[in-house]
């Protein structure tokens, strides 16, 4: 909260518009500044939190997605850049035009003709309890890929690579793989985590059980109540871009992979 | 249905007092058998259906269990014994004593000083939805084991370390291992399944997230909605008890391994 | 043998020179016909066994390397294509121009300036005996990615996906991805399979113990016994191309994922 | 070696007998107190060194093994107990009694009517080169087990299963667990790692390939070139002992697990 009063001042002065997510603006006693997260049209938008955050803000902003400085509070996350106490200097950096783009592709989902918001991370189809089996018909493309029995599948991106689908099995897929993970979670039958390009559309046609979740990023939680759903997965047209001023992905990997599931819980 | 007819002639035919589970009663016009499971009180007990058919049962009926004749329809079970065509031989085999018992122990599990039914395979614990993570720190008897970061964590039985904890990665008991195997769910950081003796009482206290669930073999949920419940489990004192005519754990788990997971779904 | 000598029946009857593997043409009494595998120029090759049979050809042919028809005999292979009496069948049907070829990358990997032969399915380093431990440090192009504790490493094709990498964890690659899996062998620390781009160059670079082997496609074995070995692996100019009447790798997946290990033992 | 002088003079100026084994007595010049390992009996043995020290001196030892005080140097271990800083504190704490013991279950094997060194931690069977399969039948007392297919197979005690047995997938056992694991290595068909009493027999009787490698404790190497060898492991009638000040098995984990691999390298 301080931290976010001390953004908003620092941007103030420098005679920025800023615009707050309502929530935190009545936390702040900021709410002239209070505007909803799909009505904004920001050229940068600052996080301050975790990977959490991040996921939800990216499933809730307007299409294309602006750049987002990420500032890390608490927790430690994979996704965030800055540590609060650089986080000044750090939008300093931008204004000056100091910084990389890192460009993620998202997870663009739909659900008999109706699109998903789209996932950064990944893309998890589940019964509606836990300890249920899902059964599921897998096509790549044109292609059936194998029959699913498990707990729950996903199709995570290459940054969700190192998030869920890495605790249930499946690989890391280096920052210039432009592809996708398929992982099942405790699966029944021997099924492995397989790797597509990116530019394959994922179909999971659900047999059994009725109710099932589709569940985005671990933020947000849609019931599928239709018999034999079936959902359909491909890159998005847009991206997540993140402001970084180091580009290290393994070196990131290397210090948070044991402690990190992005933005989960 | 049929088969339940037929069993309920041959056992009539016999002067055997025959007692029918409600539904089924119905479900073959035998009203006049019906007794509800909790209070049955047979010298012997016919399941005809899969794993979970017995497990329902096992959890719903009174202590101390009656043995149970297994009989298989539709899907391979890891707990059944007889095929359909063989089930009216297999109970005379019984009426005339030539059958073995197999013992299996069961899991007495314990929220808030109130007892659950008790579990032949396991019991779970997960948060309320899909994609949350539980925190939870485990004890054994009074020694800290572990801080528990996963999707869920499960405490299973000898039967059940061949059902849903092996497909969480957790190892096969031989069935003359007198103990408990503890086994997470996609675990953030390593976490390996772990065996305890059945004496132990193992102790799971979560901290997060507020609203979880236990499981009981995947067929009996309770939600837990107190702050930081805790769950004990231990080895309980009755025992679930299959009537056998080969003991061979190791030939059925060859050939029903990849595709049984006890009684889910 | 039967089927070798029906082969070549069936070729010469057709006025195509043969050439045969010297040891087979000692075998089947052709002895005229015998030419060594690295100065054969056939336009096809046929080979009559298993995978082994086939890693073990393409590591000693001559590059570029002809389209391969692969006969399998006895066990069931990944790699094979014919069974033995479709043999002849499918050779008129490769004279007569019906059939696909599938191009599988290979790798090319060098140690201290020297060029190793060309694997198809991986390159595994390990120490040179049974339960060491490899202490390596890896990058990929000019990224530091892992120090690796563990019993080997290897990096895999696309096609070697399937094979030993599979056994050890390494998720499956989808037929049109141009990548390498790294997998390592029971790591001691966390260690995750890592997808890269076949563009990219991978450097192991190990410090322990002293002697080493690199073991190519497990047929092809090289002690290093220099002071810290430094091993590159990248994509091989040349391509491994197989003779197929229906391209359908996740069919061939499906049944036989659980029996192949790509040629070993 | 300058902690060994240390406490070489610790011990004499007590006025106690002190052995030493013969190529540390060469190294710090005091050739008069060498003595084979082999012909040692002394009331309590001291390791300097790592868990490989330890798992060496106890292939070694005579039987009955006298307990152990085992000092840790470089190197982070398991089985060791006292920092290099603490090592004359925890020989005086031991003279006057103040410690516990922690008794381990051995491992005695037996090949072709021959007994092996007795393993601390695993035995394992091996083909004789990496990258080859091993194909072995598995029985428990007279019970058929499992077809192993893999690249190795081994059966670890309670102590060994936080060892190498860990990284192969196997479980922890609590230390009042009075079992053994079956832990195969990259097996090719699905075989879960397998939990027995500490009172069975396992038989592994290889089928292929002709030379294999029975690996002790990662230290003793044996080759068997007969054909088809058959290996028996069984509960040792000897123990290891070791001196410990504080009895904490899941502290040692927790700190230890992510780093350790029972004396291996």
């Amino acid at each position: 909260m301080d931290l976010a009063r001390k953004v908003v001042a620092h941007l103030t002065a420098k005679r920025l518009s800023v615009f707050l997510e309502p929530e935190l603006a009545e936390g702040i006693k900021e709410q002239s500044l209070a505007t909803p997260l799909r009505k904004m049209n920001p050229e940068m938008l600052i996080t301050i939190g975790g990977d959490g955050t991040i996921l939800r803000t990216c499933l809730g902003i307007r299409k294309p997605e602006p750049p987002i400085l990420a500032v890390d509070i608490g927790v430690r996350g994979f996704l965030t850049e800055v540590k609060p106490n650089n986080a000044l200097r750090a939008i300093d950096s931008c204004l000056q035009g100091r910084f990389k783009l890192e460009h993620c592709v998202k997870l663009a989902s739909k659900v008999e003709g109706r699109m998903l918001p789209e996932a950064l991370n990944e893309v998890l189809i589940s019964p509606d309890a836990p300890v249920k089996l899902l059964y599921a018909k897998i096509w790549v493309d044109k292609t059936p890929v194998a029959q699913c029995v498990a707990d729950a599948v996903m199709v995570a991106s290459q940054v969700g690579s190192t998030g869920y689908s890495l605790t249930a099995g499946g690989p890391v897929l280096d920052p210039r793989m432009d592809a996708f993970v398929l992982t099942p979670i405790c699966p029944l039958a021997v099924f492995h985590p397989m790797v597509f390009p990116a530019s394959s559309t994922v179909t999971i046609e659900v047999s059994r059980p009725q109710k099932t979740f589709v569940v985005l990023d671990g933020q947000h939680r849609e019931a599928l109540e239709t018999e034999s759903p079936c959902l359909t997965i491909a890159k998005s047209e847009y991206q997540t871009t993140f402001i970084r001023f180091r580009q290290n992905f393994y070196r990131r990997l290397e210090s948070r992979m044991l402690f990190y599931r992005g933005g989960r819980g």
